[in-house]
């Protein structure tokens, strides 16, 4: 109304920027701007703490089934953990819903919370419940673990790094926008923690909203540039057709189609082949490079051209 | 409609009861049922966590100022630390807003959480922020530190305890009813500190509901009964005045008005002189005393008769 600016105008990024500008510069190893902060609690280890909301009809629809939904909030965030090289140990759940919701949702919600919490060795020691007019929202809090010397960041690449990713890209897009009920991915802990212990790895983040914005969040924490190729991303099972058959191309699918959940990291080359040893029986595949952070972002596509790659993922706004 | 059980039938301590036996016995020190989770992360203090929400609507309203509302989002989880006899550290912030919000208003909220957070040293390490289309939702984890030997814990209340008050009860109550803007009580961090390390508490739970309430938290916890006596009731400033122009018993403003944010502990008798020593400058009342489970929670009226008294403190359903 008053044409002053909106949150959709500046976006999430741009609201962070604002304000970790507010928070000023944080008491912590890591503070706001990685896949989760860390802090020195004092032991061997360093803790770290994350947190994810998820809303029904941004995240999940109202009739999506509650015990999924859960599944997925709890397992956003024990891929944040993952991507720090650490091992997720407790967790706080928050809950905002309706009063007339029935018991039995709100247990499935718990039920799929727990399912993911105890997969991982995770124990739920705390939460929080209160009503809401509006849209059921599940806020979880995950804290965990990582030996000091192993803790792996978004900053650390260099020109000349080779990035890696783990699995395979754009199956969750792709069966989202077919229609199918969508399980959870597996988050990569055990593939973290093994490529941390062995310190093969300059920098790593989880691919959340999608290689194609998560590369810049990698980069830009670096101060590098990146350059991705086409022809190598490792397309998940079933993209290939199903972009073909929503007339999408597919690494549009691979590139920003989001919840991903596997690994990008940057390892220098003379490394490369120890990090696919470390992570046996998980494939790593190689899909480009870092540079110099004057040469920004880009894919060099299938037919050889080289395009600046936007960060065009998941827009929460 | 379909006649099944609704979270508005058995309520918010309902629900965490049922959700308690769905997450099992945690590996925690303290799971859920205190003010805050303790966890051993191996350092030479415990680690504390908690989390609290906060609904536009619910909390505060639309219209409300956002410092204020950002404001009450911290203290109520510092008050939450306070009451483990704990340092509060680390915030993290979760937010749901709609995308036309103006930036200036998270800006305005941000501040208010940060005013508070620095007020008692406390640094926001991490966050999110995810879109809406319902009432802004604020969700504060706080995690804090407290040395092992002196945590304090809502059990250790035993038959004989007197039961002391830090601070006034029902102002914030008055001020709420009367219609005038509330700034939040300072949360009683620094006397949770000085009664826990003088290891003269045996139990201690924060205010948040209300002292009718609260007290049976600590009751059952600690598997007590207790009483309390009208008379010994520290009134806030005016309540008396709004309570008797609002026609309600100034008591039940001081029981169940909540949001005091003072701390309510069980001492051993010989101790309560030590105890309001060791409070100085906060003053220390007595309102009560622990007695045996099965007496119940009771009170003594202005009268002289004993009444059941029944929790009925802030209802989140």
């Amino acid at each position: 109304m008053t044409g002053e600016p909106r949150l959709a105008d500046i976006g999430e990024f741009g609201l962070i920027d604002r304000v970790s500008a507010l928070v000023g510069q944080p008491d912590a190893v890591i503070g706001i701007g990685d896949d989760t902060a860390v802090l020195d609690t004092g032991g061997p280890e360093y803790t770290l703490a994350t947190v994810d909301m998820r809303v029904e009809g941004v995240h999940f629809t109202a009739d999506a089934d509650r015990r999924s939904a859960g599944r997925w909030a709890m397992v956003s965030n024990i891929s944040d953990i993952a991507a720090m090289g650490g091992s997720p140990a407790y967790a706080l759940i928050s809950l905002a819903v309706n009063p007339e919701i029935a018991i039995r949702e709100i247990e499935q919600l718990y039920a799929g919370l727990i399912e993911e919490a105890r997969r991982f060795g995770v124990c739920v020691v705390g939460g929080n419940v209160t009503r809401t007019s509006g849209p059921l929202c599940v806020d979880v809090t995950l804290l965990g673990h990582v030996p000091r010397n192993e803790v792996v960041l978004r900053r650390g690449a260099v020109p000349g790094d080779v990035l890696l990713v783990s699995g395979s890209l754009g199956g969750q897009a792709a069966a989202r926008l077919s229609g199918r009920t969508v399980d959870p991915p597996t988050p990569q802990v055990h593939l973290g923690r093994r490529l941390a212990a062995a310190r093969l790895v300059h920098a790593m983040i989880d691919l959340s909203d999608g290689l194609g914005s998560d590369v810049h969040h990698l980069a830009v924490c670096s101060g590098v540039g990146a350059r991705l190729t086409e022809g190598m991303l490792p397309l998940g099972p079933g993209v290939a057709e199903i972009a073909r058959e929503l007339g999408m191309r597919p690494r549009d699918l691979a590139l920003f189609g989001g919840e991903d959940y596997e690994l990008l990291m940057a390892v220098a080359p003379q490394y490369v082949g120890a990090a696919m040893a470390a992570s046996h029986p998980e494939a790593l595949t190689a899909v480009g490079s870092i540079v110099a952070a004057e040469e920004g972002v880009s894919l060099e596509t299938a037919d050889g051209r080289r395009e600046a790659l936007l960060p065009g993922g998941w827009r929460h706004f």
